[in-house]
């Protein structure tokens, strides 16, 4: 029985369009033995578009990308488009249609990767990051702009529907793990309104996985723990704005932004999830060849996973750990990073 | 023509008791030369007065704290209070009450030290972290609390007048440092209102300050400098939040919490600042004498410079660095520490 997978890709702008090539091949590598069907439609989004016509995401776009099995985007944006156009108006509001209210972004420290940390020990925690909600919601405001009386406000809004969801999914994830450990993080002795709805939440669900060991941490703590002993993190849930600090930081301390991949996932699959690099447009390497794919490829592995592909996603993974641990840090151009994974993924 | 200066001491609980009495030790010795006469006032508040009592801050002790030239807190909090009791009855009503609109936090790592970072260059940076503003002026709420249909909101307000006012003092304090050079950390892709008015604050304010070098930084990337290249730093200014996360991780990176003091300033004066380290009460080694002063030392450094004492200060940072950079990280005793540094000041 052959199965068919279809597509969306979004390459972006700058170094995106030169990864996503690289994430091409490797998927394509990896899915030669497997008896899967790949068709890919690209869809020209980002800051291009925008300079050429204003259109950050149109409706018509949306429509078609709903109809995929999954969307691959490489990075969008350039100096050009005033900040918040394309983050609000394209990569956020992809998240929000599509309902990505879990933004998974493992972390692991592959062998030969060098690290800022004196003394890493064994890194490999994954952080859900709450994707819908909280200050991403878009719903401030500013009075009297550019007066002196200017007031400029920003809600976090915060559900018991969005937080069970996306604790639940990560105490799953948590179960699934050898280690069983979740470390949820918040500012509850601050933000004692979302703070207490988290907490709450995570005592009421976490009654349903008995085997998992629950930790809480504020998220100014976590930071501390990054750096002295990120080895401690298994599982952390958290909200969408501490997610997105922690797991730039996280990338900084596991090789950088360059190795960290992350999919914005719909768990109940009314909508296709996206798989993206963390990493942006890098305008100031863009076009030379040399940005390092590794964290798109990584990106496809997630998206073969989501879409049952198990096998072949441990098979993404084992490449890049192979490549990282044979060659290290050496310098090397983009095709030649996809053509060695490539290689390894058929081998 | 002496001088007398009028102290409010909240030494709080568990080692914050046992910081204060070595920072008011070298307090004493630093000032022994000059002609100061120091006078302190001790409040009694923190968990040990909640448990007894209910209260978090009387109106009647605030009134009298107004009356002091400044005050030095150790810490507070214990297990058994629920979070958000003191934090918000206690250490933010303070900072709110008394307009600590500067919460001001230099990193620097001394020679000695040792840190988690494998290279970290000289590290020599102060945040100024807005204190009045942001997502903490508490004005969140929550609806149809315990149910399937709860919505919690936190929202963060900014003004104008706030925002103007610590960029300007972030401006002043880089102007006269060496490097004059200022990062400004938001989130204007995301928090569109709220990070457009630093922004346009930014660069109005600056155009008063033409040989400041001003750079911006999202926060989520800022955590990676930190941990990169925090020598790139020289003056950082942000919002309430992003300054209480970056400055648990700036701590973390030069040597640890135990070692990072800060102060909360009214600049204008028209109350007294407080200062304080940024640990917290500690209740796991409460009581043993082993908790390192050091940082509470620093504040009282800091609080002299605040006072024009800018001598005395210059003393007790170069005594506390001399110190660190003979011992190392040797274990000592709270006293011993106290008793050390005590000694340099005054030789
Ligand atoms: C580009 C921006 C909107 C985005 C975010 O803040 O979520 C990015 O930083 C990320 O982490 O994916
Ligand atoms: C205790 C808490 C209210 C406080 C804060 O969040 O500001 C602390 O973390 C700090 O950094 O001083």
């Amino acid at each position: 029985m052959s199965r068919s997978l279809n597509l969306a890709v979004i390459p972006g702008d700058g170094i995106g369009t030169e990864v996503v090539a690289e994430g091409l091949k490797v998927l394509d590598a990896v899915l030669a033995g497997a008896d899967v069907k790949v068709g890919t439609t690209t869809y020209d989004l980002g800051a291009k578009r925008w300079h050429a016509t204003g259109e950050t995401l149109p409706d018509s776009v949306l429509a078609e990308l709903r109809g995929h099995d999954a969307i691959l985007l490489g990075a969008v944006g350039d100096p050009g488009v005033p900040s918040g156009v394309l983050e609000r108006g394209l990569l956020l509001k992809l998240r929000f249609e599509l309902d990505h209210y879990v933004n998974l972004r493992p972390s692991r420290l592959f062998p030969g990767v060098s690290t800022p940390l004196a003394n890493p020990g064994e890194v490999d925690f994954v952080v859900v990051r709450e994707g819908t909600e909280g200050p991403y919601v878009g719903n401030g405001g500013a009075l009297r702009v550019g007066t002196p009386h200017e007031i400029a406000n920003e809600v976090s809004v915060n559900t018991a529907f969005g937080v069970e969801r996306v604790v639940r999914d990560a105490f799953a994830r948590a179960q699934a793990r050898p280690r069983k450990e979740l470390t949820y993080v918040h500012k509850h002795n601050v933000l004692v309104h979302a703070g207490h709805l988290w907490r709450r939440t995570v005592e009421r669900v976490g009654q349903e996985f008995p085997d998992v060991a629950v930790d809480y941490l504020h998220v100014d703590a976590a930071t501390i723990f990054f750096v002295t002993d990120p080895a401690r993190f298994d599982v952390i849930v958290t909200d969408n704005l501490f997610g997105d600090i922690l797991t730039d930081l996280a990338a900084a301390i596991t090789g950088g932004i360059g190795l960290a991949a992350s999919g914005n996932v719909n768990p109940d699959r009314t909508a296709p999830s996206m798989f993206e690099p963390v990493h942006g447009s890098a305008p100031d390497i863009a076009g030379q060849g040399i940005a390092d794919p590794t964290a798109t490829v990584l990106s496809v592995g997630m998206l073969l996973e989501h879409l049952g592909l198990t096998a072949e996603s441990a098979r993404i993974v084992d490449a890049v750990s192979a490549d990282l641990g044979e060659r290290g840090t050496a310098k090397r151009r983009t095709s030649e990073v996809g053509d060695a994974l490539a290689a390894r993924v058929t081998a």
